[in-house]
């Protein structure tokens, strides 16, 4: 008869103790495969316990396959096959820390906003409010599409700042602007082919590959993509910036966007992306126009986020379907739930529909504008003066900086790394299976100042300064 | 010269004016391709305003594309193609209101919570915390896999509760369980066969579908997935619910877990994902352990999720990569951002942090057995008592109710609906084009009780006697 040491169980419960005694008799082949195990009875008579604990253990090592019951016969034990994978794993050698951060002093690639600049006070005020009135709103799972009164404030949003007038239902919320392209091409389909301006921001094409999609590029010169056939006969969906191009700055002509709409109206599986991301942040003259609000013929998808105007930490965006889509998106992606949880969609949705988001937009407007300022003031003043050219300082958070030398781009990112200054080139940002860089780009510094602060300005020019001024044609002594 | 009634633009700025003006006769023609405009000195002088003015508008309208600028001879108006596009859109009919929610008076198709199961004065506490310091940690972007503080909790809740040893940077956060099955997609390939449990939820299988993958069903009995030719010579990768399946709630046998993990070291790409969604909420006795934790090979894949065991509409779910492949997820998806917010994130840390979550656990696991006990009690003590078969008790928030009759599963949820009951059966979450359903499992509903009431379980028990107990077998009078 199957004996254990009760009293050797120390601070386990007889239950556990027994199920991890007979579990291990069963494990290391002391109980062979078929062995019968005692009655509950017997089991429970002989160590003096109660017959509930041994259903209990008994039940335990049924439900993880250890034991199994034949009716009217009892117990017995499964056989286990716990033979060693054939196959070790390989030894492999990973760093299990996450990738250490950027270390430079200040980084003019990142594009996001300082941590200052959130208004702190009147989202916890929202916050406090929507928590301490439990509204039960708050539990109750949305549509894909995301709650109502997000997209009913975003809807007036952008009929007031954009001209788009859409549907509260045809605006569809998502955790970033990452995972909404991932939507698209699930609904738009993975066997079509998607132009990219050239250059672009590279995480965009990255997504595009990662989601299995085929890319190609599309040559642009300053009005925008040109409407060529090389650049219009492959693609079937068109992605762009046309208020304002990363990294360059342009704005799509009129004229380029009507000739957009045309070609994407000569064949039904065509569509134009509009991705809107900085929008808000033309700081000279109106607003460009969106393509959205040009476009009668519902072939104009449109994207943005709250990502860059608020917080990069808070991970909302949307898009806006034109409506025709919206029924295949309904049909065949309405099974997803909303990635964005409702806490911040209400918080966010309060936020935009008591006017703080317009207040908000316009004190950022006037931030970054300073900032701008400040930054080509100390540029234009320094020893560099005469040997760059700053344009696209118009709208957004950036702005480009030509150097007069023949040093790389490689080069001069290193020189400026090692004054403490992380830079990139508009090189960077070009497809490299499609090298067809506009000569006026070469040497074009991307300077993102969003991220800094007035107080860094003067700093920064002069690590810049110190970085690149020796390397510049007609070298004159830095005094 | 171009001139316009300045006295006639009502309440617009005069460059607001102006800017419509010019675009207007542009746009109509009135002002033809490549017409010179005056000069901004002159045009100032002709309508008595200043160049400041003038300026503006031009600029803006050549931002726009509108005109153009030639050095050192002025501006001109842009050629632009304004035709209507050839193709008109096609007439459509798209009701633009989302689906109308479900309006049957219990739904016991939903798993989700119930709203005032929700701790909202424990959350309301921590994020007032959070917004009350202004922690700056809440505004800088986490890596792809998230807040290291919220994965350095889960690791350590993982361990006492799972017997799971990870490593936090071995956990990925992402915005809901369905988002991070695309990234696994995106991790292990678009070209692997994923073979999925048959029976399954739709959901998972619309996943992959969408996900553009090849899914094959694979057939079951009481120990879990056949380990038959037939099962395991296609797939690449297996994906299981070994602590409890949905819907049948299966536990997978340890024999046949062994041999999976067998059976994925038998070549490199192979891997198991556990799917171990409901494992908090094992009513009766221990938990059953992880696949995760008994596996020392780095073939598994553990995912979990917060939706199910706080709220749905939190959107929090979690991934714990084997270290081999957390050094591909870094190298192909490390250009990501994390999609749950640092709020979020951080609220969530502290809230497992404080023991919180695990009381909650052990709060909501008395609340569903006492729900669970009042409705089998209603049930067993109903006119249906001697027509039915309750089995998968013990665990998550579901039982299966076997009926005693030959009516088929459609015409019983009929009749159900009838009475104001939501509810599926078996037969519906089998895959339609590999069927194979075990005959001891015909005409079983699946009964989700977590989004009920205790004061509902009466009504539900007397409405389901009311909608079946005409179509059983051995009909007797309902007294």
């Amino acid at each position: 008869m199957l004996t254990y040491s009760i009293s050797d169980r120390g601070s386990k419960s007889l239950y556990e103790y027994l199920y991890t005694c007979i579990r291990q008799d069963i494990i290391t082949g002391v109980l062979p495969p078929h062995t019968k195990l005692p009655s509950k009875r017997a089991f429970a008579t002989n160590h003096g316990i109660s017959v509930v604990t041994v259903e209990n253990t008994y039940g335990q090592l049924q439900a993880e396959g250890y034991i199994y019951s034949r009716p009217k016969s009892g117990f017995f034990v499964s056989p286990i096959d716990l033979r060693i994978p054939t196959e070790q794993p390989k030894a492999y050698s990973v760093s299990v820390s996450d990738p250490a951060p950027v270390s430079a002093s200040f980084n003019l690639i990142s594009n996001h906003t300082a941590p200052d600049n959130f208004p702190f006070s009147i989202w916890a005020k929202i916050i406090r409010q929507l928590l301490t009135a439990q509204d039960k709103k708050l539990l109750i799972s949305p549509p894909t599409g995301g709650v109502m009164e997000l997209r009913s404030a975003i809807a007036d949003h952008l009929y007031q700042f954009r001209g788009i007038l859409c549907d509260p239902e045809q605006i569809i919320i998502g955790a970033g602007t990452e995972y909404l392209y991932s939507l698209i091409v699930q609904l738009l389909g993975r066997d079509k082919i998607y132009g990219l301006e050239n250059p672009s921001s590279k995480k965009i094409r990255s997504i595009y590959q990662a989601a299995g999609v085929r890319v190609v590029p599309l040559s642009m010169d300053q009005e925008g993509i040109e409407l060529t056939p090389e650049n219009l006969t492959m693609p079937d969906i068109v992605q762009i910036s046309p208020s304002h191009h990363f990294p360059t700055g342009i704005v799509t002509s009129v004229s380029r966007r009507y000739g957009l709409l045309q070609w994407a109206n000569q064949a039904p599986n065509r569509y134009i992306i509009e991705d809107d991301y900085d929008s808000e942040f033309r700081l000279q003259g109106k607003p460009i126009p969106s393509l959205f609000s040009m476009d009668a013929t519902d072939k104009v998808i449109y994207f943005n986020t709250f990502t860059k105007s608020l917080a990069s930490t808070i991970r909302i965006s949307y898009m806006v379907l034109p409506r025709p889509l919206l029924e295949v998106f309904r049909r065949t992606l309405g099974f997803y739930a909303c990635t964005v949880s409702n806490f911040e969609q209400y918080t966010l949705a309060a936020f935009i529909q008591n006017q703080y988001f317009e207040k908000h937009i316009n004190r950022m407007r006037n931030h970054y504008r300073g900032l701008r300022d400040v930054l080509i003031r100390e540029l234009t003043r320094s020893p560099l003066k005469n040997r760059i050219r700053i344009s696209g300082e118009d709208a957004g958070l950036h702005f480009l900086l030509k150097l007069d030398t023949d040093c790389s781009d490689d080069f001069l990112k290193e020189k400026a790394r090692e004054k403490g200054i992380d830079i990139a080139f508009l090189s960077d940002y070009y497809s490299s299976d499609y090298k067809q860089m506009d000569s006026s780009y070469v040497h074009t510094a991307i300077v993102n100042y969003s991220a800094l602060g007035e107080q860094d300005m003067d700093s920064v020019a002069k690590a810049l300064v110190d970085a690149w001024l020796p390397w510049m044609q007609d070298q004159i002594p830095y005094s």
